[in-house]
């Protein structure tokens, strides 16, 4: 079964990368498993012969080895030596259930493809545009903006956000309403505060949504109760006594559709009628590809309803920089809930001020909209070519798509998917626990989250463990 | 007393600034008020008048006269016009009290000379520094570290801060067990709410020091309890059944000794004995002038307490950056009471990792240390030789020193200061509403302020307002 393995045979791809010599050694030792390079059941060299072949200390290549066992591509047995593991065989639905028969799939530490949604293209975050755009800003920055700032965040930013925000998303926005956050999690924690403290109870949200937004709610105290949901969308007719709603108007996370006009209507007539307030989660507005997106929830009434938006989507997620648009009155609570002391950055937010005023954001937005149609529509493409039973379902917008497999097949493919390395999501894990939904089997699939060079990989990985 | 106001008869240094033309405007028309070349009584043309002589809409000159009718600098009334306020003349010790009788001093906007403590020399900020160390952490980094991260804050940063508090401050740090915060209020919010959370009643806290931190914990439901303050510091024998404790053992803020080293011992017994926490806010442990600072406390004993470091006197407050070095177990409490969210932005954290690395950090240190030591002697030298009743106290450190004053002379002080445009604090508002203190007339004078340019100007206010 051993296989002789001359290190000058193979080309490695040892190229410097960001992590150090280590992590490029790693890299290049998984893509020669992952590719075939490195056939199943090779023995490697001892970590010695192979450091002293590479010019190598040998600690970096045992290092290597033991990240690459811990992933579970290579297997390191006493007396064996180190081998690739024997790990592409997809194994059958349901084999899964037989505890000690089938294989563990391994540990994801970085997966092979991508596919989880929530995070944009990170290797097109702008860079070079956003250093011109701190250096801009530093430059013209008087020295005071460094100092212990307003707790709402730095004014360049509120009023740049201001201004976007009406011309792109409807919203109806004044800087001295803005909060700076630390992205809509943040935002959400500080609502979940100000509500409890109020002596709110119950916070209706969708049957569908994120557990994290759920979780920080419940942390505050707050009971999260799911709105029924049908084939159009979020259904409000349930909200009666709750305290407030959380809702994504525009793109429904993570099932992809539009609150329907009437809708959007009812909302907003009972948050007048009640009193209770409706936060509006305005994730990726930016994003929608056949049409203008639908205006913000906010402008149909901005004394009820905040309106939450972030860079996380449209820029990076890493910046930690989002806002709440706040109703008048509530500022001074969110303020106190947050301590009333500052906690974003000052040159972040400077930078993003000139990165909106200067036209930068505009334009990263544009090609960034561009990009992700195009993998948007050949991941359409490809699925009716190869997957007809499968269904793109939702609107032409946004990072993410939720694809409709036929009944029981959710399980296999993710089990197969995490036999290949490929990291995505059941529709199961979006489903509130309390939600009273019919079964659907489906896969968010998040296609702006590779970069460009991966995403044929990724869909052409998608495409295989999908249902014929 | 009305006198003729010819506008080409003065030169306004109207240059641009940030704040654009009103506050330009603004700022000199104060200056010619504050100088004198608007003297008191002087009548100002109509804003039509002026606006038109300066070639600006009439709205912005309105407004400037409004601003500075509201600081104080000018006066408005009815049918007799805007007139420069008759305010040069320092009203006695005691005029206060005559309610109505004594004009009010003016609302400090910007003051002219600010030696309120607090903040470094924020016009020293090292933005070309900042800059490149910000290109070179942009330029290296995987793109994977613009997405969400860790909750306790990017590893880079968690190690690079390791190293240097192990180095700089005895700190025994291991990236695992450090949290990047928002600055040392937010590390204090969040060990407020673990306290509580863990069912804590009551914080020990120093006779003297910030009602920011005391009302942050106080929010968290915790009583603050002051321990006794004597010639030699804080004392810890009234440390008993508290939960916890906060302190600034190397520096005390204000009063600026260092906790003498049996009282060191003595709270981290009573920490070992009882269980309580102890939290070292170490918040300007860089700049001793005279010897090598006193080692962190936490290097006492890393299981019992909490250090607390923030880049806001190293560099500037405005990059909200700070960090808890933690004991073991007690990270996964405040990550809940974080909401385990990560909050700080990825670009600003990788950053200070590269300033600290590459020794920028250490460089920067080592200049702003020589530029506050300067000060501080030049201050130091100056009162002895214009006001030898005043006494300069504390150990020579950090950037800023309290001043003992003659018994009865820190109010008309305090009056004369804000008569000046001298921003200065009063030693009472840094005492524990409990505190049972010997009643200490003194200043407390942030001598790491100013910018350099208005060093020397700062300096001759503050002696202007001393007691001879």
């Amino acid at each position: 079964m051993a296989k002789p393995w001359a290190t000058s045979g193979i080309d490695l791809h040892l190229e410097p990368t960001g992590g150090g010599v280590r992590r490029g050694l790693t890299d290049a030792l998984r893509e020669a498993v992952r590719t075939g390079r490195l056939a199943p059941g090779t023995r490697l060299p001892s970590s010695r012969a192979l450091a002293t072949d590479l010019g190598l200390a040998r600690n970096t290549v045992a290092d290597a080895y033991a990240d690459l066992v811990a992933e579970g591509w290579l297997t390191a047995r006493q007396g064996s030596g180190t081998r690739v593991s024997d790990r592409t065989v997809v194994p059958p639905a349901g084999a899964a259930g037989a505890v000690g028969a089938a294989p563990r799939p391994r540990e994801p530490g970085r997966p092979t493809h991508n596919l989880a949604p929530g995070t944009p293209d990170l290797a097109s975050f702008p860079r070079a545009e956003w250093l011109k755009a701190a250096r801009r800003a530093l430059a013209t920055a008087p020295y005071q903006a460094l100092d212990y700032g307003d707790p709402r965040g730095r004014v360049e930013l509120r009023t740049a956000l201001a201004e976007y925000l009406s011309r792109a998303r409807g919203v109806r926005a004044d800087p001295d309403r803005i909060l700076v956050c630390a992205g809509i999690s943040h935002g959400l924690r500080l609502l979940g505060a100000v509500l409890r403290a109020r002596g709110a109870r119950t916070v209706a949200v969708e049957s569908y949504g994120l557990d994290v937004h759920w979780k920080l709610l419940a942390a505050a105290g707050l009971r999260t109760v799911p709105l029924p949901f049908d084939e159009r969308g979020t259904d409000p007719r349930e909200l009666t006594d709750q305290d407030a709603v959380l809702l994504t108007p525009a793109h429904q996370f993570p099932m992809g559709g539009t609150l329907h006009r009437d809708r959007r209507s009812a909302v907003v007539e009972w948050a007048r009628r009640t009193g209770g307030l409706v936060v509006e989660d305005d994730y990726d507005g930016e994003f929608r590809y056949d049409r203008q997106p639908v205006g913000a929830l906010q402008g149909l009434d901005p004394d009820h309803v905040v309106h939450a938006g972030t860079a996380s989507k449209s820029l990076a997620p890493g910046l930690r920089l989002g806002w709440l648009v706040l109703p008048p009155g509530l500022m001074e609570e969110v303020l106190a809930a947050k301590g009333d002391i500052d906690t974003c950055g000052a040159l972040d937010q400077l930078t993003l001020a000139e990165f909106l005023t200067s036209g930068a954001y505009d334009r990263h937005v544009r090609a960034a909209r561009l990009r992700y149609r195009r993998r948007r529509d050949a991941l359409v493409a490809e699925l009716a070519r190869r997957a007809p039973r499968v269904h793109a379902t939702g609107i032409a917008a946004g990072l993410h798509v939720v694809l409709r497999l036929p009944p029981g097949t959710e399980q296999p493919a993710l089990r197969a998917a995490a036999w290949q390395g490929l990291a995505i999501h059941g529709l199961h894990r979006y489903q509130h626990p309390d939600a009273v939904v019919e079964r659907r089997d489906a896969l968010v699939v998040g296609y702006g989250t590779p970069p460009d060079h991966a995403w044929s990989g990724a869909l052409e990985a998608l495409c295989a463990v999908l249902p014929e």
